[in-house]
């Protein structure tokens, strides 16, 4: 971005908006960062580690920002931006960084006060630590930006958000919301719903021989429940569809090994394969 | 172990044999070690890089072995004892580092000729890359090595086993080949299952969207399916029903998240999230 913003407002000071907050200062798109949260401490540390430039318990404390990243928790969205509408300059743009994008624009197009002034961001990068603590400036670097207009969004808004994100590094895309629910779905919710089922059938007889394998597989397990449910709960319809989809291939693997069928097995695996080693 | 051994004779020099192979070298645990293989240009390659001090493409290369591990796939292990035995010393001793144990240590009990000649063993680490080249001295460092020793085995080869393993910096634990399995199943070939299911239902048009989460969950999908497809069968009954007991598990998610019943969800993220941090 050629100007550097006046004010970011960051509405939720976590991992994420922690992050924002740290890369927006590092690449100098902004000249000073306020962040609003519930927890006047916790936003005094982050102040004092230098992560914010003013704070505020209250959503007027952005009433100057030019650009506001609602970093809460997804079901608490779309409520926010319409707390945010009225005390925002008009000419504020207001993006989120939330996992699920369908139910969030559907409701913020639905009510005349807030539609229009909202483009949905994804930012597809995280880590299953939390707090503003483990906040790191190059964490979007190199990762996928979902932008997801609706058919009130201006075009003006849209391409600031995508300079913004291109500039902490990202590469920008744009979906529909429910596009990207249908992809986000299978790789980030489905991998949480399989990494969490399966860390949930560990005991204390069993975890001396659990492995990497074991850790690598149910890391994103180690993950905030209270995070989590909310994003399985708004992106019900795909994630529901995502895990029959899993249990019909592993019901498949079970049946071949039980047939001792070793052409199907190496074909599921051998699928697998080729399908995890073109991420690079 | 106090006395270094004369001869260690890897059979298989992969990425587990030749991690065998350095490490024990390293720890001054062995004068001589001697790779047996049936690509001999691997195996020159694997001396040429200082790995191995002898090669051969026969078994009769490991004539003057006092410790054989057989490194080879599952499915092969036992036949691989059998030809061994009558080329060894008779007071050798033969172990492996298959992930399955009990139908190789039924196999070898069963037959007289190799009866009392082998103990099992599995080193619980590895990764999915494969081959020498990726050989580490420190693969075993800090893990757990099961030694699985039946009826038929010689108290003084467990016991040298077990300061074989711990030379290595494992920690070794005792079980029978069959508690070993059901552990493992749970452990590590249910993780590979769930992963590599998951991956193959990647697609071109999703893979951008796929980050760390998708990555970690699914990392181990990238090992050989030629490895894996012998781990599988040789484990059927025990993975089969583990597999059942994720499929349960993921059903119930499902259900849940259809019923938007918030609670139930969180119990099972909970309690995933409960296990996983409890691996440090």
């Amino acid at each position: 971005m050629s100007d550097p913003l006046d004010t970011l407002a960051i509405v939720g000071v976590g991992l994420l908006g922690g992050s924002v907050a740290a890369a927006a200062r590092r690449n100098g798109l902004v000249r000073r960062v306020v962040g609003i949260g519930r927890n006047r401490e916790r936003l005094e540390a982050a102040r004092a580690a230098g992560l914010l430039d003013d704070i505020g318990t209250d959503v007027a404390a952005l009433h100057d920002a030019s650009l506001i990243v609602v970093c809460t928790p997804v079901d608490q969205i779309a409520r926010d931006v319409a707390e945010i509408v009225p005390v925002a300059l008009p000419s504020a743009l207001i993006t989120d960084v939330g996992s699920v994008k369908g139910p969030i624009c559907r409701e913020v197009d639905a009510d005349p006060r807030t539609r229009g002034r909202f483009v949905g961001s994804h930012p597809i990068a995280g880590s299953e630590q939390q707090g503003w603590e483990h906040a790191s400036p190059d964490l979007f670097r190199g990762r996928t930006c979902v932008i997801t207009p609706t058919e009130s969004s201006r075009a003006e808004h849209v391409e600031q958000l995508e300079r913004f994100w291109s500039a902490l590094g990202m590469v920008t895309v744009q979906l529909s919301p429910e596009e990207h629910d249908r992809n986000l779905a299978l790789t980030s919710h489905l991998p949480h719903v399989a990494a969490s089922a399966l860390a949930s059938l560990l005991s204390d007889s069993s975890r001396p021989f659990a492995a990497t394998g074991f850790r690598d597989t149910t890391r994103v397990a180690a993950g905030s429940p209270d995070l989590w449910v909310p994003i399985l709960l708004q992106n019900a319809d795909a994630v529901t569809e995502r895990i029959a989809e899993l249990s019909d291939r592993l019901e498949q693997l079970r049946d071949a090994i039980r047939r001792q069928d070793a052409a199907a097995i190496h074909k599921i695996l051998a699928d697998g394969q080729t399908q995890r080693q073109r991420l690079h």
